[in-house]
């Protein structure tokens, strides 16, 4: 199932950076959600690149729904969203057939493919894919805000920078929700757009982490094992290119603490099951405690950049030197941060599903 | 598919800590694998606990492969292989039924199951379900072998001790391969197992990070998106209980480098296309590139404490504390690693399968 | 998924003719759901072959649940049942490897699985794995049972004669349940007996057709297309060795009437909405529509006959005649209908999973 | 999965009957795949509807191919086929909302999808969604015939009159692809067009049987339970509207043969072994033998006739008289053909790609 995931609810994708369109659809969502065309343009929007200072005309991607959406509610059956692709100029990419860029996809394609694949502007790894992930996970945040389900991402850390962390977390997530750049700390925000524009400068790229809260969940949600909440959201998130790494409540600097401050006591908060300190991050043996999931995904420096890199090129099979021309970012982690959101409520609309039946997030 | 995972090779689990057996079934495996019982009893015991001093008798679990064999050598249909339970004294959790140990998952288990569970040592969450993935593995870890695909971890960090890096790839997985503790450097592993004495002493337990490399496999494996080699490995991980964080080659750091040194140049070496660094480790674009696979897990301190905890009594709705009683591990990293090659060799198989074809692993 | 089938409800079977055990392991069921080990056992016993007089003492297989039932219930997690072999002479079967029986899978093993297959008595495609089906569905049956789901086959028609139709259905369900020979008409069944015993006698065998009834069902179970509710049911059917057609409501003959006789009209009964006639078999566009499911499937003559018959020497590549030895039954039409049951019910319990969620069995 | 089937190779449907697209989406071919858009037209002109005396211009349905392909060729990541809506006059339909027509899923949709479903002419499960199966069965059509695999279905029977059978199996396979009404006998299929254009005279409509044949496909193929040949084969064909029986080989009416005659004895033909009859239609314990593949389909009358009908109106529950206005055919056998033989080819493509790789249908 390459390119579709999800079991009670699911998403296909598909689309090349130069086709005519790319898309997605989203199966299996209960009928009777409100599909709010401007929230999902809104959402598009955060995920557009946009220029050096911030202040271009930020212009959404055109999308049209074809299916599944009748007198502006989900039916329950298949919706498809069409995203056309416009600027493809596809001679930028020509060199890349042959000479692989570091880090990116070309290489791998070429091996997978055997020289068939679109390699114009990445082809089907492009990361203008994730519009299509963005656009069906609108309608997932959606649905899941009716229900009480909160999900908002920050930029823990970008060049070096650290953002404050997650304080009060329903406050936090309206506030990076309603930020074109998601950092909680303004200050901190502004040096990392600082430093993003210093990258651009010279040629190169910054990476970062992202820090996730998803509040309102009830327990109980996922399985003990190959489904766990941890499998199942980590398997669609490193589908966005450039995750590589996630972990669940600071994980790799929390397994330096004992045991004893590592386990989270449970308590009685208004006569509601609770954990006194959330280190398992809302997940006990795969399964949802109703506390907040928090997580964490490394996003990898955008591995367009404008200097000289070595590469080989494998028609004549020696080595060379590749300068990548055209438009770039020099950081995607600002506009990841929606694909991650989108991501996650797809997961956790499907482990609803799953739990309580087809209906459960319909009105 | 909550107990199965895997699409051309497929693994199912059972079983509970108190059950009569636990078992896997792996489906999809080629015809005319050598099924070396040996090698499946070494790999049990290196995941079974042993005393405080490493010096007590390690004794392998029973095992018994009842379909799926025939004359030594898979048959291509599925192969059950059945653990049997001992020493399966229920006594010491009728607690857990209704007081949830902290970090464990009797609360999660109570409500999603609403009772119906087997709470006795954890039931189906238990540790002892990794037995199962274990001797699977076991079969999937001599298949590749065979094909010159190899995979080893060692405990790269634990009670904040760090063992040193990988250096030579091929040999420190076969030093790894040959250790009952799997510190490369011995003077590091000491300490670490002195800190797991001193945890036990003080009733508390400690985690660490496991890192894992695979080498030898072929460059084309995986999909672009929702089937990534990311995606599936870190799906099966996070199926590992305590396993609470997944980074490729050690991406949680590496995020701070900008893009000029981060992407891996591609180089030739011997005619064979490589990358000087692999800071992407060996995946471009959710597919291999031929470079070892690296990536390191975040294992949370064992919850299973000897201390007086904080917990609440589900019956009669109030806080209590709880001392949970028995033998438990104060440090499960130095047993996961060979749940962590396991898991990854499994993946690792369907991989394989699904791109070459079901005959591929077979003689 | 080759031996795992369903989404919310999901069954993985195991084992060969010849090997220790046969096994199953359904996941997805309810927690709560009673285990009544003797129904299991009486569900066994009337797949089990009997004497030609069918006077013979009938004995249960014995089996055993491993995992996943607790104090009497399911707890939610894997339910593996396990069913030992007995009487594995595998010296009957030695032939088998290299001249293949006609309308076995003898020859289709050879060429999937290059020798390596288990060839004793058939291995994985032998009948006998039908037993793990049974105890499975025996599971299933009995939870339906408490949301007064009913289902019941008959034996419509065995070596040409036929049973008479049926008429009411809940009663006609309740008499062929309390029948080991599952004849509505005693007298049709006598002559069916008869029939089998003198194509047993004449070293032959005999087919015939199985009808099912489904009663109690909701309507809105099922999916437009891929999950219609009879791609789902005839996907398990046909999984049953011996099964080479499925109608539903007698297709095969219906399809000669006009659209204007075929249509089942609508009518209220007690105020509930009803169909007239029931063409259609309970299915509109893949989804139930509240009425009984009813379908016929057809069943070869067990291809394990007493007479010479022509093959080929795989070995020497040359044209030979073959006889087979050993114990065989003369039909499996009145055993194979305990399995259509079963497979029908964990159909159903999966459906009724996906739609109403996880708990919706259970008590 | 509900609107998604197969394993390597998977096809993903959306749309509505008055939306502005219908697609599929195919995941899994193999990269370098030609892809011949004149084809794909020819197969959707025979899918789609045409006047009464056959006369009418033949418009094929304009389609577009909006990803996975470049340079006329397969690339081996997601195919989307979209096809636009024309004439989609809604009014025609606004009462089958609430009085739902009989043998359609008007019905059962309002108890699936609680009103929220688009009811405009049968919305998703509108016989309209089966251009794109015949779309997406096309490329898997082309890429089977560049292997020497060839499907061809006759009508085997319409309004009670029989076609001849099937004789040399790939010149008949050859025949009925150069024809429109898909009769291997010219004068039986002109009878059967009589009895149509009578039927629709009547108002009424006819049901028939396809036939359909698969040769050139190698042994081996298949799995022997869940993943049967028949088992894929049927869970596809059924989800076609209007397939209400399938069986392999005549196997309603073969079932009365004793073992002895409807077992096919293996022989020797110019040192390839085959069966001498072919009563098991190709496939043994579920796996291809190497002979062809036949199966019948039971395809219901059109349930849209001219006539008075019985039904209910949901609306104030009670019963009530409807007649269905508009344009409709009172057959599709003719035109279900082309769909019959699509998803056919879309799952020996599945079969074969998990058997041998993903490259192997590739050029």
């Amino acid at each position: 199932m390459k390119n579709t995931f999800g079991n009670s609810v699911s998403l296909t994708i598909f689309g090349e950076s130069h086709g005519e369109f790319i898309g997605a659809v989203i199966d299996g969502l209960a009928p009777g959600i409100t599909v709010d065309e401007n929230f999902i343009s809104s959402q598009l929007a955060l995920r557009r690149p946009y220029g050096k200072t911030g202040t271009k005309r930020i212009e959404a991607d055109a999308f049209k729904t074809v299916s599944g959406v009748f007198q502006g509610k989900t039916t329950g059956t298949p919706v498809c969203i069409l995203i056309p692709n416009e600027n493809t100029r596809s001679s930028d990419y020509s060199l890349s057939a042959y000479i692989p860029r570091p880090g990116h996809a070309d290489f791998t394609a070429n091996k997978k493919y055997h020289g068939f694949e679109d390699y114009r502007g990445g082809g089907h790894f492009s990361g203008r894919i994730t519009a299509a992930l963005t656009a069906a996970g609108a309608i997932a945040i959606s649905a899941l805000r009716n229900k009480g389900i909160l999900i908002g991402t920050h930029i823990a850390r970008c060049a070096k920078i650290n953002d404050r962390k997650f304080k009060n977390l329903e406050e936090d997530i309206a506030l990076v929700n309603s930020l074109r750049f998601a950092a909680l700390d303004e200050d901190k925000g502004k040096k990392m757009q600082d430093a993003i524009k210093q990258a651009a400068k010279e040629g190169d790229s910054v990476g970062g982490i992202l820090e996730t809260a998803v509040t309102g969940l009830p327990a109980g949600l996922g399985e003990p094992w190959f489904d766990s909440v941890e499998s199942l959201l980590s398997h669609a998130l490193f589908s966005i290119p450039a995750v590589k790494g996630i972990q669940f409540s600071n994980a790799f600097s929390k397994i330096d603490l004992p045991g004893s401050k590592y386990n989270d006591p449970f308590i009685l908060n208004s006569g509601r099951v609770e954990t006194a300190t959330n280190n398992n991050a809302g997940i006990n043996g795969g399964i949802t405690n109703g506390m907040p999931i928090i997580f964490e995904c490394a996003v990898k420096p955008t591995p367009s950049i404008f200097r000289e890199q070595k590469s080989v090129d494998l028609m004549q099979m020696k080595e060379t030197e590749l300068k990548i021309e055209g438009r770039h970012d020099p950081a995607v982690i600002h506009r990841a941060r929606v694909v991650v959101d989108s991501v996650t409520a797809l997961v956790i609309c499907d482990l609803l599903a799953q739990r309580f039946g087809t209906d459960y997030l319909g009105e």
